[in-house]
């Protein structure tokens, strides 16, 4: 999916919601073929995945005769919960999609899964990922007569498809697939048949499940747990698997090539009690914390995770250090809009809105905060003078994951280049930024030996890391452009 | 616009509501270019055209460099009055739609204008009217791979745009136009231009105006008398204009031809006070309830018009037959949704819902009801024993149009031939189902003779008038579909 | 009920609504016993009632152990024509009110009918008219201990039900009656009756009719037609109905008097169709116009209503003087909510968002504008210069009603004397300020006349109608307190 | 607050919500005086207040000269964040309410502040716990005549000051609150004054607050932690406080008793951050798992909370015991709606919607859970089936509180005694209903070592705890009435 512009509002929200610097996943899939209560079934994995994307959420449902589409701005909760909703949507398969929170171009027509007319049947399709010569794409498409419906790229392929002269539709989603460049992972619905396919680098993650005996595809497979069904495997990068009728087929159409996952999954995106690649990502982040620990130790009196991302590193790190985790900053359960800050000084404490000091714990100590990365570090900033307002000695930031230098093209949403805080900022002064007594970070090497690796292999390295090293594994061919006014996507505003 | 399948829903609000037996206009158009409030004053003109579609409104606007859209189902007054929409609508010039109110396909995405990205820039558009081979075209555009966003037969037009291969816009839309088939009054809207276009026959309506010295394209004059503006001159039959910073011009890229307006705008659809191919709608209804009078006199107390489109006509009958017009019905001003009916009885009386019977005039008079027309006879009956239960002694029923027995393919929503009442009944059979002591009609001739001319020319008919004569002035390629499967115009179901 | 104040955004709706000029009745009540369909009918009644009251509308059923009460702000047919609404209000038994749409104190709380428990059991109840010494009593119980829920004169008379220390409930309800003063047309609903009660000069109106069986009263008989109910008889006035399981009372607890019904019951507020106090509403109107005639006739071409409620007297007119009634302003039906007004010239012709003139009708043309009553002159002088815009050469402007001097303070909602044109200018003045070339009221034995009577006896007159004459049929307490603090209805200011 | 019923629809909830299975806490109450951004800081204060009550929320200030009362169902972040909701709150003071949300009697009218008007002035108030005599007084005042408009115990006091013949309006406060008995923490406003009462035992918790010098009152400590205010004191058992222009007065009108403030503030209701009686809530809460891990230890190899409650007691448990802490149990936090259950076999997985295993934690292994109570044990015995299926060799069942015995009148919403489960079963029957492998609860002295007592004395019991004793510390008038039918509230239902 197409980054959409950073806007002011998204940066006033930066100042009162600790998870607003975090980089945000901006997709997550859903689809199953053949069961009876397929549009429920979605819904339930959408809810799953819900941490991949909260701006919106659709399901398209096939009948055996029509398509059925319900696409909502909202949580899955929200909009998918209800009877009357999942009743609008009969059929036996079905394939949904959440996407993330931002602002901007949040309207109704990006919503996925978007669906066209072939002449040969409809063809739905949901996206997770960005393409990298997306724009590039949409603006030969135009030149030709295509019709844009929405500012995706993802609405590319679904062109790609319509006209391709192919007769079978495997081969004409090939045919598009092979002229895309980036990050995806697709599930598809047609009249006849669920598919998937993953990027030849297998930059973002897609999983196979089974329930009932029908298959299931799935960003992650939290989403195959919340309905008891059973994992069978992840597809593989550059594969492209169907289910229909006739049962499964696999197709390589591409070169061979070594997989290379984004490590952010498991840093940061996926939910803790998901397997990723065949590894928890539980341990995987506990790992990270205890390595942090051996690499970076500080003499201090309690463990203090930063909710709820930090949590697993901070145990980690616990259990390394031998230094007791204790909970000195509470969440507060009911957030819901930004209130209005009656005063600068309540202001100037915004992240309290959200979460709160746990005096008890931290005053008169010396405390390590843990957490998992620093994007632009404002929220940090904040935590830890929250920290020594309520009484704590030392402060000694620890961050489980290298300091991210390079803005993502392949579906995070990441501010750019200027706004990341280690981009523009030695070691030294992050931590005069942020106030800590001492900061430091996991390195490159510490986190591939948290993934069980002697250390990063330049020459071959296992995971797409380029936020860290600026190694970006593809070409950027939209980046390229000379004209910045060719990158607009549509003459159209459009609310609804 | 493509007419929406007749549903139950529509049969059951035909029960309580003497205006569901009366034809429906399908769409009303308004455009403005270069002026400071375009979307302000093309809201007051789609308000002043509500009588032409009640389903749904949109306007798009264009500001210089991005077009604006808001479309939104239900009345222009509830949508398009607030400062909050019509500010979402900068810039300087605007077009707008109105769509009439079915159930079936109410969704949003067909409702108009439409808009397309071209390669030169957008185009948005506006559409009253029904091509009578929009099917056939939308099947060879889909066939070549265009993705089709709506199920109206307006996108049509768009996609054949799109795909020209001229270079000028003019040519390219001319090039368009060329290709249809059946009745239509465009308004467009390109970031250069307000274009209008009619169909060869001039079908459906379309006039210009004035106002502050920039140009106005609407369906009917009213929109014109809502803003002040002046009323300049119709487009002619077969007509494309365009008006942009060079000035106006006008093309004729069809033969020439005889205009045929169709003749029901007169009867019923366009407003009393508009004027419609120079001749004033109300004078009009009069002439044809004078003429009615002369053809079919009754011995009677008085004169009711069933309210409120056969007033005019039931003023020209009291005046030409001497007999005293009175308000025999009176008509509820507040009708919104159909209530609940707590018993058989009331369910029985459904009209009095929206009109009731004013005794005081009724009890003990033979009575002549005025009506326009007639289409299924259903609420003409329900009227008949509302008048007959308030004390009536003779109810004469007068209908100021002949009897309709084709159905419309040019933007009326006329039901199926074996529902329509003079289609399948001779008239003694008609007042019988009506409950009537006499029944008449005007004669073809006589509304001709309203018009002012001596009669129906069979040889050049003057209008189009095949609803009563079964003339269609045009080919009706859809209709000649041997497979009933072609005809549905998308697999998707969606509610927005 | 009370009035609430007039504020400027009432005043801004003037501008663009021709009806914004005339008097307001502020209520209408319907209430039905021991049906099956209790809280349906009650619907249906509202809605028939609808012209005395747009502003909310409320509904209270007993279900044989409990009250149900639904009230909203709005238009019955938008909140009491569902379903799922009517359900929720169960029982053989309901009474529901509408509420005239002001600003100002138009909040939940007020909507009736409001409801009490007594200690005997639940007391709800309806109130069309007003109390002359509601703040008083208001003052007196608040002193006492009575805490008030809304700002509603009709709780009070919940609280002195409430208080009183009577057994039964008919000697409670006539205890708090007789400290009334003003006017009222009370239904009340208890575990066990139907109550009625109309004040002793019975100036607002209020029918007894019987659907099925089962007793109705409501404000006009038009709530009777709707539902197929016949009319029995009027509440007389000074008289208590009671319905329960035994039957049928009457109580007459005040000394006998003449009645006195407020005569712009006939002139504007009851539908035509209504018959009150024994007449025909629709003739009482067309007689007023045909003795308008007779008293100040014009040399025309044609007369022309003022819609819709200067449509009766207009025919009474054109029949008595013999020029032909035309349809010279047309009124549109799709009337919502205030358009933003683009331009000046635009906001000066505000009154053609709701009318327009027929040009036809209208130009080169002497014509007669009948209307029913002139309360501010402001839109008078709009539609006046609507006309001559139109093209009309003389404008004689007619008024079916004496000039109206003084304001009430019986539950019409006249603005204050200083805004009343003919308190302020003589006649020939009031011409000039609405640009008439003529001007004529009829005259207050004029209307007597219209009523069949010789004229007026200033002695023994036979309706309420101090507007005209100054003549006030009961004490005017509250308008002689002297602290006008103490007319403050209430410290809370709530939405809902 | 008075409790509601317990409905099919909450038991319904319960299969899905592992909190739906914790005793509630029925109301938090915020008050501050004389600073400008009054309503602003209430709604900030209610936000941290959240957790105490989640069905309804409202706000009343006062101006100068008038009130001002918002009252919405549903969050405080959803109502209270927007700006104009606040504009619509001016005024140097403010009180506000959360109320927890049930089902039943969930009803616009009984959303506090309440507000009555007496005869000095404005009265607005909000209440945190339960009369145990509240329907015998409401019996009382409505027999001699007052309006109740709600079905909360609260509004008796407002009648009570009502009607209270003395001058001062500190001494008809006074006057009231000597004829209630039971539990309340009130904040009340007049238009001089702010007030607050703790009842004679202190069993609902209230503190004294400063913010730039203003005096606050809040039900705990985190809510004015949230806007940065200090910590005065708490208000103390029996004491009544107010504050005005004057400054600030204690009353104490009660005969001097031991405070006993009720023990589940510290297991369950205030938040972990909460300072309650001077004692940190995590503190005591860590204390009790502790104690718990030395009363009865098990031989495992994880220490698993139940989240979220039940951390800080499983973090103390681990720490006690040296078994390593482990998140077992991922939460959600998307959690909205109830999903529709596509399968029997989901349904019975209900938990999962809100919480899922983490089996790279629990597989194989031999856990410890530990939860903070346990009411009905239907959530437990789901979540001890989770941690079986996600692979757990043995789970042992830790409750850091006694066994819940008997119900709760003070303002806990907890079901009748034949739903508690350590009501009707014994220790063994309640570890197989739950399906662990052992169980254990923490002691009753256990839970006063915990607080730092040597034991419970039962002469003197320092805490309010007979939920756990059946120790009830105040009589329990309305409990003892003999006709059921007296305790019906309202003959009314209404639903807004």
């Amino acid at each position: 999916m197409q980054k959409a512009p950073h806007t002011p509002a998204e940066t006033a929200a930066t100042e009162f919601d600790p998870n607003a610097d975090r980089l945000r996943e901006e997709c997550g899939v859903f689809g199953i073929f053949n069961h009876p209560d397929a549009a429920a079934i979605t819904a339930l994995g959408l809810h799953a995945l819900q941490h991949r994307g909260q701006e919106a959420a659709g399901i398209v449902s096939f009948d055996g005769s029509r398509f059925h589409s319900e696409r909502r701005l909202g949580l899955v909760g929200d909009a998918f919960a209800k009877r009357e909703v999942i009743d609008r949507l009969p059929g036996t398969s079905a394939i949904g999609h959440v996407r993330y929170s931002t602002t901007g171009e949040t309207i109704l027509r990006n919503v996925q899964p978007l669906f066209a007319e072939l002449n040969a049947g409809g063809f739905a399709i949901g996206h997770n990922g960005n393409l990298t010569n997306g724009i590039k794409l949409r603006r030969d498409l135009v030149r030709e007569g295509a019709m844009m419906q929405s500012t995706t790229d993802t609405e590319v392929i679904l062109h790609l498809v319509a006209r391709s002269q192919r007769n079978q539709f495997v081969d004409r989603f090939i045919e598009g697939l092979r002229q895309l460049e980036g990050a995806y992972a697709f599930v598809g619905l047609t009249n006849k048949k669920l598919v998937g396919a993953r990027d030849p680098l297998g930059i973002r993650p897609l999983v196979i499940g089974k329930l009932d005996g029908c298959p299931i595809l799935a960003s992650e497979t939290c989403a195959l747990d919340i309905i008891g069904a059973t994992y069978v495997r992840d597809v593989e990068n550059g594969e492209v698997v169907i289910f229909d009728e006739d049962g499964f087929q696999s197709h390589k159409p591409f070169p061979p090539m070594a997989a290379r996952p984004c490590i952010f999954e498991y840093i940061y995106f996926a939910r803790p009690d998901s397997i990723v690649g065949g590894r928890p990502v539980y341990e995987v982040r506990k790992a990270m914390g205890a390595q942090l620990a051996m690499e970076s130790p500080a003499a201090a009196d309690v463990i203090v995770p930063v909710p709820d991302s930090g949590v697993p590193a901070a145990l980690g790190f616990a259990q390394e250090s031998g230094i007791p985790f204790e909970l000195g900053i509470i969440r507060n359960h009911y957030v819901g809009r930004t209130f209005i800050q009656p005063t600068q000084a309540i202001r100037d404490q915004g992240v309290r809105m959200k979460h709160s000091a746990n005096r008890a714990v931290v005053e008169g100590k010396r405390i390590v905060l843990v957490d998992d990365s620093i994007v632009r570090g404002t929220t940090s900033r904040k935590i830890v003078q929250m920290m020594r307002d309520a009484g704590a000695k030392e402060v000694h930031f620890r961050i489980s994951s290298p300091p991210i230098k390079h803005p993502d093209f392949y579906g995070i949403d990441t501010p750019d280049a200027d706004k990341l805080l280690a981009a523009t900022h030695d070691l030294e002064s992050m931590r005069q930024f942020i106030g800590a007594d001492s900061l430091a970070f996991l390195s490159v090497d510490g986190i591939y030996r948290a993934m069980g690796e002697p250390g990063r292999d330049p020459a071959k390295p296992k995971y797409t890391d380029h936020c860290f090293t600026g190694d970006y594994p593809t070409p950027l061919t939209d980046q390229g452009m000379q004209d910045p006014s060719q990158k607009q996507l549509s003459l159209l505003a459009e609310a609804i």
